[in-house]
């Protein structure tokens, strides 16, 4: 499977079984999900503690850290997708219309090259 | 856009344009992204804080949550997928090898209804 | 030490001591322990991910997470006293401070027994 | 209340009294307040998303995030305090033993001036 020949569907179709298989749906409430998701993402940020920006690039371009950030993003992703399973989300459509909104709250020619949020544009 | 139509790729490169032409890409080093992925993940779990795991099952069968929850987790997405994009990661390919590794860690035969580490089937 | 007979001032002042003895205040931004707080706190709440609430305070009571619990609190403690020794914060008046604010946000005849946030009150 | 003349005690049962005072007992369950402190770490976090370590500390030093920084640190430090009080740990004497610990895996003639993990030093 690679990201230009796979549809979202599949990836939460294989997530979703691999829950079912192992009865573990009863665990998947959205409550649970969200610490999940939430924990995982933590694991990933542990890995950048301590360093400074670009040093956090540096150690992913030159592959330092490749093996437990996939690992740990790849975790981050499997929650979420079993989050949308579970709640019956469509990822592209809320994807989508998220976009829409943040391309309102930051329109190009006011959020060009500042980092700062949308209320002090 | 919806899940059974969509290539992981064309999110990719939506995400990607998104940053691209606000020119934040100076902004989203791994550090920053993985601090982002966190913050909106807790974002998300904060609408569960307090209830059972079963109100969180009804309140989004119900739709009660609906538009928050939506929103929250498509920012979960986009800073996760933004993450891969940096970092040269393919998202189809990860899920694949850690689902692979998680169904080694919880073979169905042992941890089939139940919830505890693998350390511990 | 205990909490019966220690001031806070005394722990804040063995915290910053270790940070200073091993050079490490270089790393201890507020954005760094920010991350670090938030990273601790992740993994307290990862021994609780699947299990339901009542099932979190009976394992508690019964010794069964101890040791780990109080290490990953001790954890998140640490942090949070860094980052106020590195803000310059009086951890007493904050939290006095901000105690205040949820009593006028959450009055007693409104909040009793009710868990909603207090915009819903 | 300053942190030279409050002992941890009087502000574990003012944290404690809030809670009672609303009924709010049956709702902090330590998987609750474990998802409450990190809930708000994210949000503490949040200010420091995009900018460096070095303006982390210039934005704290000039007083330009300090109200929302003191509230978010002050509620991390009020969910940590009821974890205590919940589960009945005595808050220095868990830091006393995980820093005695940290100091074991970190000793001074190998951590001095290093941000890498104990395992690597």
């Amino acid at each position: 499977m690679n990201d230009s020949d796979t549809q979202i569907q599949e990836i939460k179709d294989r997530v979703l079984a691999f829950a079912k298989e192992r009865d573990w749906e009863q665990f998947h409430s959205p409550k649970n999900l969200s610490m999940a998701i939430s924990a995982e993402a933590a694991e990933l940020m542990e890995h950048f503690l301590w360093q400074g920006s670009e040093a956090s690039r540096s150690d992913i371009a030159s592959g330092k850290l490749r093996t437990k950030v996939e690992e740990e993003l790849a975790d981050v992703f499997i929650y979420a997708i079993e989050f949308a399973n579970v709640a019956g989300l469509d990822i592209a459509a809320i994807i989508e219309k998220k976009m829409q909104l943040n391309g309102e709250k930051y329109p190009v020619e006011k959020a060009k090259g500042r980092s700062v949020k949308y209320t002090e544009l």
